[in-house]
């Protein structure tokens, strides 16, 4: 994407010598910079540091990083210390360790001579690959917003279509494009007139700071609001449509992301707002039947007490907000329920619910160890049921809030119902070795 | 309420001298200082700077300014001068122009003599009668912690009573008590286990900064959290009662508070976690049929895009968070629909919705205009209807979103509706002007 008008990655190859150069993302968005990595070092130190962050990114630059390793010793003795060096860096990413193995599968069983050539061709193949998977996620979300676009003129409405979006899923977390904001920017690139409401994403701002920078550097028309705010803008008809990013989305597709997507979920559901969630198909973890299995990480109290900011002279500080001698807590990500979303959009196109990600991405949904399936007795006259997904009886009791409502029939045969979520899930029904449970009396049906 | 120990209210008389001395808010929370007001102009320059603020708080302190006015000119002309200069001083105040007035009509028609006197004695009794309404608020919140802490335990649930709060409806906006924190200060020195987790409340953090310091200072346990974190906390079962104050609730039970408050009443219904709002009778805007007709007041950009706090030397600076270049569109309030207030909580006692405010306050509600009651359709095969109070066809398009379901019947006689609308919101028959509206087909029923 373009920053001042002239287009840019997050990582690009140095002409005519062994490195790579990437944007230092510490200084954003108080200033622009770029760093040189021309060692495995360099490029340790830049995933450690956060010179570069987002989870793609990281790969990628792991990945250089591991070629120039190979560059000054590619013994395999070596290989083995770079990859675990570079593990080390940020134990919890999931795509470090994806792309580490990669470069090791390039090169082993390959003679010393020529690893250093395949490692660094595998590595600019995880970037270039990373670009084309957000390309088509862009694609496929431009789509669904020329969509609205044009049903928001077909009714008579004037301006922009009005897109919010939470934290940063742009192209400065990936190598190019971006997930949520792809299709942002083929929408501006389309000529679709477009206006991004930036929630500023406390306690991080990666709102405020990196999204808006994003946008503002590439062009497109946006406002900064506080995360208060999406609620009463959907509430007054300013949003069209909500598209966040994501870092896991389970098997019955609950999606979690940054702190605070959960309420904006709530707030689109509730003024009947689309809500999109974007994603490569690497997010989507397969083995886990439901949200309230994820361990929601909690961050330093720090981040919430503390802002850093320019001052008026134009040096970054960093300031105290909070009441002296009180504390915060600072859970990182929420999750946001299967039933607040209206569809995924991923590389392969656009998918509702578990179903639609099952039909995308049949191999890896088949290759996945199913949850239970539970029957509860909903509605006062048992004019209803609802059913949860859940990996174990414990899970059950969490997800009750939860539920995933999916039908009221004048009936209560259990069996019609099963046989219904059956079909409306895709599921495979020899694969489930689902007990029925009657929530309360725990007896099975 | 205390600050270390020692016992506070917002505003107190000097002794021994015609003057009242105040905490100075503009320095909360990076410092506690008081100012003394000996003259109307100190008053005045004391509402203006916003040295103190909260609606009751900058009644009070104008009812003294006028007093002091009347000691130095007890004439008619300067009476009037002195009531139209303090009304400038926040032309939107209510609460300012009621307390100008109850001094105006305490001293009219009096000798100049009595004038001061009266004056000062009415300005203390609007002080006192703050300080009562808030302690009755706070004494039927009360019972709503104590019975919620009684049943968490009942449940074989350990530890204390989690509270969540938005923005600051504490004692320092009011004279003592506070509305929202009445209850949770009466409960906490009535020893029940109490903890606050209290929403920072972007843009301007009152949270953080002054519910933390009030809550820190009377040594209630409390947990400063970014407004994004509230709905998270309510699904993993961490907030036992939302309670917040509020700016207006109009006649259908409609609540206008901070920013953002809407999305935590949101995720407090989605998790079956109560919701109250806590009021005095004077916020209730009998004459304003719903929140729709609330104009939402949009302030500064730069409350977005910047932040105050305390550098590592102790001086307070300013920083600048955003993106260089991005705008910010900052509304001031949100409108929490009815539906998802669990109870209001008032100095009468506690009610439930519309009607609930009607029975607490029959004599008001009685002197206020109706509104449209209007029939909607709902659901897909007509087993349910829901209804809306609106003052014009123009509201209820934009109500609907924010419908009072109120019934589901297997019959769709709309006149037994109307009667069992009638009863429920204590509506008075003959004094609705109420066209009943099928949505859509726009021909009376």
């Amino acid at each position: 994407m373009k920053i001042d008008g002239k287009p840019y990655r997050t990582i690009w190859e140095l002409p005519g010598q062994v490195g790579v150069e990437v944007i230092d993302q510490t200084k954003l968005p108080h200033a622009f910079a770029t760093v040189q990595l021309t060692s495995m070092d360099d490029a340790a130190r830049a995933i450690r540091d956060m010179t570069i962050r987002g989870a793609p990114l990281i790969g990628a630059t792991a990945a250089y990083g591991m070629a120039m390793a190979l560059r000054d010793d590619a013994s395999d003795e070596h290989l083995d210390r770079a990859h675990d060096l570079l593990l080390e860096t940020r134990p919890t990413a999931v795509n470090l360790r994806w792309a580490l193995k990669r470069i090791c599968d390039a090169v082993r069983n390959r003679p010393r001579a020529e690893r250093f050539d395949a490692a660094w061709r595998e590595a600019a193949k995880i970037a270039d690959e990373d670009v084309e998977v957000c390309r088509r996620i862009g694609m496929h979300g431009l789509g669904i917003l020329r969509e609205a676009y044009e049903k928001k003129s077909a009714r008579g409405e004037t301006g922009p279509l009005n897109v919010l979006t939470h934290c940063n899923a742009g192209w400065l977390a990936c190598v190019d494009w971006g997930t949520a904001l792809a299709p942002i920017y083929m929408a501006h690139d389309a000529g679709i007139p477009i206006h991004v409401w930036v929630d500023e994403t406390r306690p991080r701002n990666q709102g405020a700071s990196l999204t808006a920078f994003e946008l503002g550097g590439h062009g497109v028309d946006h406002a900064i609001v506080v995360d208060n705010a999406g609620g009463h803008l959907m509430q007054h008809g300013k949003v069209d449509v909500c598209i966040v990013g994501t870092d896991r989305v389970t098997a019955n597709g609950d999606v979690a992301n940054k702190i605070g997507t959960y309420l904006k979920a709530l707030a689109a559901h509730d003024n009947a707002v689309p809500f999109y969630v974007a994603l490569p198909s690497s997010t989507i973890d397969w083995n886990m039947a439901s949200g309230a299995s994820i361990e929601i990480e909690e961050r330093s109290a720090a981040e919430v007490t503390k802002m850093t900011g320019r001052l008026p002279d134009g040096t970054v500080a960093t300031v105290d907000i909070a009441a002296p001698g009180s504390g915060a807590v600072n859970p990182g990500f929420d999750v946001t329920p299967a039933r607040l979303v209206t569809a995924f959009v991923t590389e392969r196109g656009v998918g509702s619910g578990r179903a639609g990600l099952m039909k995308l991405f049949p191999e890896e949904s088949k290759a996945a160890k199913p949850g239970w399936l539970v029957g509860y007795d909903y509605g006062k006259a048992g004019a209803g049921y609802a059913f949860v997904l859940a990996n174990s009886k414990e899970e059950i009791a969490k997800k009750l809030p939860s539920l995933i409502i999916f039908d009221q029939r004048p009936t209560n045969l259990l069996e019609n119902y099963y046989e219904a979520i059956v079909n409306k899930l895709s599921f495979d029904i020899d694969h489930v070795p689902a007990t029925w449970m009657k929530i309360g009396t725990e007896k099975p049906v």
